[in-house]
């Protein structure tokens, strides 16, 4: 891990700023949403200048969360920030190539919960025991000054942990993920506003491709191994997005039996983004890691080109290696 | 609303009386069998003699609770009782034929959070705005002294709360449910173990089921309907629980744009268990009870004799009338 700046360097950073850039990684879920519009609110009352940006559109679930108009996918070259804040990613080269690009970043702040991204800010501040970057922000904003958390920052706060939780069911569910829950509905958070917003609206071609994907998958070594891809055609038909077939995986896994679910989604013709499920005995960090991706013990992924049938070799190969 | 106990006249009872029996209603679910499993564990401490008992088998996906081996489907007629616990409902009839023909139950406590239900028990605890019963039964434990949660009580509690309130997700989840899930993990509960329990270890069946109900699914009044029906063919062919298809209608109630799910499940031949799930803005609760059955504002039933063909008409009937 890279070396920990404490709160109150982080603070005298951002009092010190007035034009203040939030970006989080490409294909923004709900924790850089959160996180950043948590950021967001707070340095807006602070009378400071912030600027939201991301790469990607934000995912159509989260747009009911407050703020959310101020995304904007644009970042102009020419516009001079004192200070950048990254969120819930460690490098730069996530964010996206406009903003590896931009001469007029100031000191870059690193807030995050993954402990084995390397951390490229000029000040870095990692809880890895934190449930969701979003708690991460929460004590930025506590070190900042905010007493009570306003509804919008609350609902905000809230998406971070029921998103990066899987409402509450993850393992990194801790009493502070709980504590701080309880705190978002004294603000007057609608747990279930949140929760039909992020996890129960999905398209009829949604469960059309999960009926599609069902009849195709493949289960391996006495059902221990579950192998189901998503083509760019299907993709392009149902209109679904990358993130309702990643969810696909985290909906396959709870088949009965099933170690490790392994989902390919087609991205470019012959190019394959791979998300690796497990339910928690096999460890698919490491496994992504090998090939090249990243991610957590539970939930991760790496990219692979090449003809499925030659992919799902090598990975059920890797797979069968370290599988009891 | 039955007329209130308080805790200390039901503290009372309980000190006094030595062989207690514990019922929850019929088929089951999280919250009967965690309530029931909290009070065994606590009376058991308290050197009572508890007797566990439910009149169907406890469902594949709870056997994983720790002391569920001691219920017991069996009540014997010549066992007298000096006390029955009636947990997560108020009418006996919902206990089942042996229950309601025992004689010697002696008194009855109800501990209940259904407000709408009759209570009919000598004494009855029933806690409107708590998520759970396990909650009910956490004020009767605290009461009764337990000072500390022990891991057994602390998961069984757990289970409840995550399994009525859709692992935190319907507005029934307020800052009690939040400050109890705290207190189990403080306890060594692990919130992974028993939402992977609870929620995400569906057998094959269920995946092909649902897939078979989603191709036959019909979309009413521009989508804010949708009817869905499991046949006692495909019960018996799957395999799948009451409760399994019953879950399909939560999950297809995420449809986005559906206002209404009404899930047809067959019984017995020609006899159809109805499941009501509802996003919020109609209330099913209102709607089963006209027909007949019971339940909430976002999720109820009924049941119904006849042709499906005609139930259908009757439901789209009935749900054209309310919803605009």
């Amino acid at each position: 891990m890279s070396k920990q700046s404490t709160l109150d360097e982080i603070v005298k950073l951002i009092y010190d700023a007035k034009n203040i850039l939030i970006v989080g990684h490409r294909l923004p879920e709900g924790d850089v949403v959160g996180s950043a519009l948590c950021l967001y609110f707070a340095l807006q009352k602070m009378k400071k200048n912030p600027y939201l940006y991301n790469q990607d559109s934000i995912p159509k679930n989260l747009k009911f969360l407050p703020g959310v108009k101020k995304f904007s996918c644009l970042l102009p070259s020419a516009k001079k920030f004192d200070l950048t804040l990254m969120v819930d990613v460690g490098e730069k080269g996530r964010v996206g190539e406009s903003f590896l690009n931009h001469p007029f970043l100031g000191k870059i702040i690193c807030l995050d919960h993954h402990a084995v991204s390397v951390h490229e800010g000029n000040l870095n501040f990692v809880l890895p025991n934190a449930s969701s970057t979003g708690i991460v922000v929460y004590h930025v904003l506590k070190a900042l000054g905010v007493k009570k958390l306003s509804y919008e920052i609350a609902t905000n706060l809230y998406c971070t942990l029921i998103t990066d939780t899987g409402s509450f069911r993850y393992s990194n569910t801790n009493r502070e993920t709980f504590e701080l829950a309880k705190l978002c509905l004294d603000s007057g958070v609608d747990p279930w506003l949140v929760a039909r917003n992020c996890f129960e609206t999905q398209p009829l071609s949604w469960f059309k491709m999960l009926c599609d994907v069902v009849t195709h998958m493949e289960i391996k070594m006495g059902g221990k191994i579950l192998m189901a891809s998503v083509s760019l055609a299907q993709l392009k038909k149902t209109r679904a997005s990358l993130e309702q077939a990643e969810a696909l995986a985290s909906h396959l896994r709870t088949l009965e039996g099933v170690q490790v679910c392994a989902m390919f989604i087609e991205q470019k013709r012959g190019f394959f983004k791979i998300s690796f499920r497990s339910n928690g005995s096999y460890d698919v960090g490491k496994l992504a890691k090998r090939l090249g991706g990243g991610g957590h013990r539970k939930a991760s992924g790496c990219e692979m080109q090449g003809p499925l049938s030659s992919i799902k070799k090598i990975i059920l190969s890797e797979l069968r290696k370290n599988l009891s």
